[in-house]
């Protein structure tokens, strides 16, 4: 790889100019959730805009119904092409109080253990992520006159509310997004030594169960002991749905989930990934799920069903002595490997229907499905990516699988027939949607290093 | 029992003006919840008190933090001595536009079927109920000069709205109310030909469970399948409560219920209660109590065990991918025989905790408790009852429990030691707390003759 050691060199000396471009974007609080920040959105897509262009990137701004996207090519004939996502809209900051200093003021900060890093909203949650990836693009750009792939970037202003107008974005934009893989600078670090490829996240499968029984609300007095409580008609359903070994009992559930290759579950293994350091984090200690699998299975690359929410009968203060008419849950799944969401609605609604008495009725609304994700294990980008991040962390990369769904990563796999390369530096201190978000000054220096030994060894 | 016949005979000669009488406090609007009324409650009440001076009571307002209370006595030197109770309370009358006539301008009404009935609110509950038992005490005191007991009368204007006031009242005048025995009229006949006397009424314990788990709520995507969710956990308790036999599978549970005597099973038998008469009428069709029992002892005269609300997770529109860091359901018990609210909470407090895992915790919240109360069934009074009952309707009297508490009957035996008669004329299709309640002539005139038997069975 030509050159590559005169990029990293130069990423080096110019790493507190990185921080000032930064910082300029940082400064913009592109807030998209609050029609209040409207403006400061299109002004962080401009500014943006005009870093690429200045690059020497065709960048413009592309109107949606909500917010711009900013979209950038640089194509480089005969070599592979990779797509770029990220965003360049952040959380909002409330409770204000409780930040240290002004949320888009950023400043670098050190923390007790004597760790640099760069504080503000947006500082990881995905600013600070997309410009490591910008960063080794203007390294390359400066240094060699060229990047080592064609590079399109789609840089959205959605993201954190929900992305409305992006799955539309894509299938109307589908020639011009072409790839040959797609990269995504949104996710973590296994921790602060060790570099994770995200190479799978889990599907879902969301459903309402609403339980009738009798046609009014009635007094507990009067028909207590005669009349069907859809209280106890639902709770039975939720109570079934897992054996006492945590495994979901629900009949051809399990159809289509795979095992892991073992290379993967002896790095896991490895990662000894223990319920005092996850679970211990919001109070409890005793992993939930199935008994015979190690923990990292249960939350990465097993399936899940999890009561969302339920309501029924009188939730106020105090006592009300009422037989509620109606019950609701609201359940879902997280789906794994080959699991059809179609086939879990269908297996799911067998087994709420055989539980619901002759005389009451059930509602099943099926809000939403998607497939899980999974990168083919032997696929050479994903070897190539994990060899780079190795030579930068000197240490062992791991493939991890992320335990929640990132819907764009369908929409590339359907849309545009694209696996996605799920690469970042986010530590689980980061504070992202929180008062004082903060981004490890190592992790946007050698984030930025890292991404130009991935584009030096994807273009190798 | 000297006199009865010529009472009896005064009773159908004075009905038109003991309709007016009737009439002229039911114009007045004692809707106890709304202090918009607060006058209007007064005003029914000093009514009364009026008109039993007339009739010779001694007769007075007696106030309370809320609305008074009038007591009347007229004693009878060596005859028992009753204590009756009722209340001039009505319900509120929204919505206003179901209502056929105006609800304070009372007026007679013909039914499809032909039966007259006095339509009003308040005509049956419970100013229709009451006036049966003036109107029998009038006829006596008009007739023969004298009645054939003594009275002391104690009628509220707060059970509509909880009597909160009613039992320190009842405490603070424990001398004064001292009696042989409590007569109520608020309750029905077992059908328009069948008169009923309440004996039992089944006991309440009340609770609320709160589950917590997480310290926090929790990303279903990350933490699902590890995480322990309270929902699970209080579905397993809510669906534990009973085996599939409809028995409450609680340890210890059932201590103290009793069975009901030969006699009144096989009177109840007789009764024949049909699932579609009785829950028919609520979209139900199949009894979901004890296997093994007549529907009529699933609603009198067996424990029950009720989710009355339940709450957790996210439950408003749409979905949300959250796994809650707590829930809790609110779940009564009716009780019945001898069985000890006390001891019913300390066998489910512990069933509970046997459910909770040990990475959770569980608060369990007594929110009341009372006893079942149960007339002796050989009790003197309620054989002569039931005797001038039959006598009047021409048909046995049967005897039923209430599968409600009502709390005023439980301050009767633990402040004055006494028990309590509930004799009532009310029909299933009388409307109380809705528009259009009404009040059978047939209720109201049998009612007042009914009256003037029990109480001359009682004197003599």
């Amino acid at each position: 790889m030509p050159h590559l050691d005169q990029v990293l060199n130069d990423i080096d000396k110019d790493l507190d100019n990185s921080l000032q471009r930064l910082f300029a974007w940082l400064r913009i609080p592109s807030i998209s959730t609050d029609p209040a920040y409207k403006a400061d959105c299109r002004g962080a897509a401009e500014w943006l805009a005009g870093d690429l262009s200045a690059m020497g990137f065709a960048a413009s701004l592309r109107d949606t119904p909500g917010h711009p996207v900013v979209v950038a090519h640089l194509p480089k004939p005969g070599a592979p092409h990779v797509l770029f996502y990220g965003h360049y809209d952040v959380q909002p900051v409330d409770p204000l109080d409780l930040w240290e200093a002004p949320p888009f003021e950023p400043r670098m900060a050190t923390l007790s253990d004597g760790r640099k890093v760069i504080s503000a909203r947006g500082a990881c949650d995905d600013k600070g992520q997309v410009m490591t990836f910008i960063e080794a693009c203007r390294a390359y750009k400066v240094t060699t006159g060229s990047l080592p792939v064609g590079i399109t970037m789609m840089i959205e202003g959605e993201e954190e509310s929900g992305s409305i107008n992006l799955p539309a974005f894509v299938q109307a934009n589908r020639e011009e997004l072409k790839a040959d893989v797609a990269l995504v600078c949104d996710t973590g670090m296994w921790d602060r030594d060790t570099p994770a490829i995200t190479a799978s996240l889990r599907g879902l499968a969301y459903y309402e169960v609403i339980v009738r029984c009798a046609d009014r609300d009635l007094h507990s007095g009067l028909f207590g002991g005669a009349a069907r409580n859809p209280i106890h008609v639902l709770s039975r359903i939720v109570a079934d749905l897992h054996d006492d070994s945590g495994r979901i009992a629900i009949p051809g559930f399990y159809e289509g989930v795979r095992e892991m290759p073992r290379e993967v579950l002896e790095q896991w293994k490895k990662l000894d990934l223990t319920p005092e350091d996850f679970l211990g984090q919001v109070g409890l200690r005793i992993p939930a799920g199935e008994k015979d699998r190690l923990l990292i299975e249960q939350i990465q690359s097993r399936p899940t069903c999890d009561a969302n929410g339920i309501v029924g009968g009188y939730t106020g203060e105090g006592t009300k002595t009422v037989i509620a008419g109606e019950a609701s849950a609201k359940i879902s799944f997280r789906l794994v490997g080959d699991q059809d969401p179609a086939h879990v609605g269908e297996v799911f609604e067998r087994f709420v229907r055989a539980r619901i008495p002759d005389d009451c009725s059930v509602e099943i609304v099926r809000h939403k499905g998607s497939k899980a994700i999974q990168l083919p294990h032997d696929m050479p980008v994903l070897k190539k990516a994990q060899a780079a991040l190795s030579d930068e962390w000197g240490t062992d990369t791991v493939t991890i699988g992320s335990g929640g769904s990132i819907p764009i990563v369908g929409d590339f796999k359907r849309t545009l027939g694209l696996d996605t390369l799920l690469v970042g530096f986010g530590l689980d201190d980061d504070r992202v949607h929180s008062p004082n978000e903060k981004y490890d000054l190592t992790s946007f220096h050698k984030g930025t290093r890292s991404w130009a030994r991935i584009l030096a060894a994807i273009g190798a």
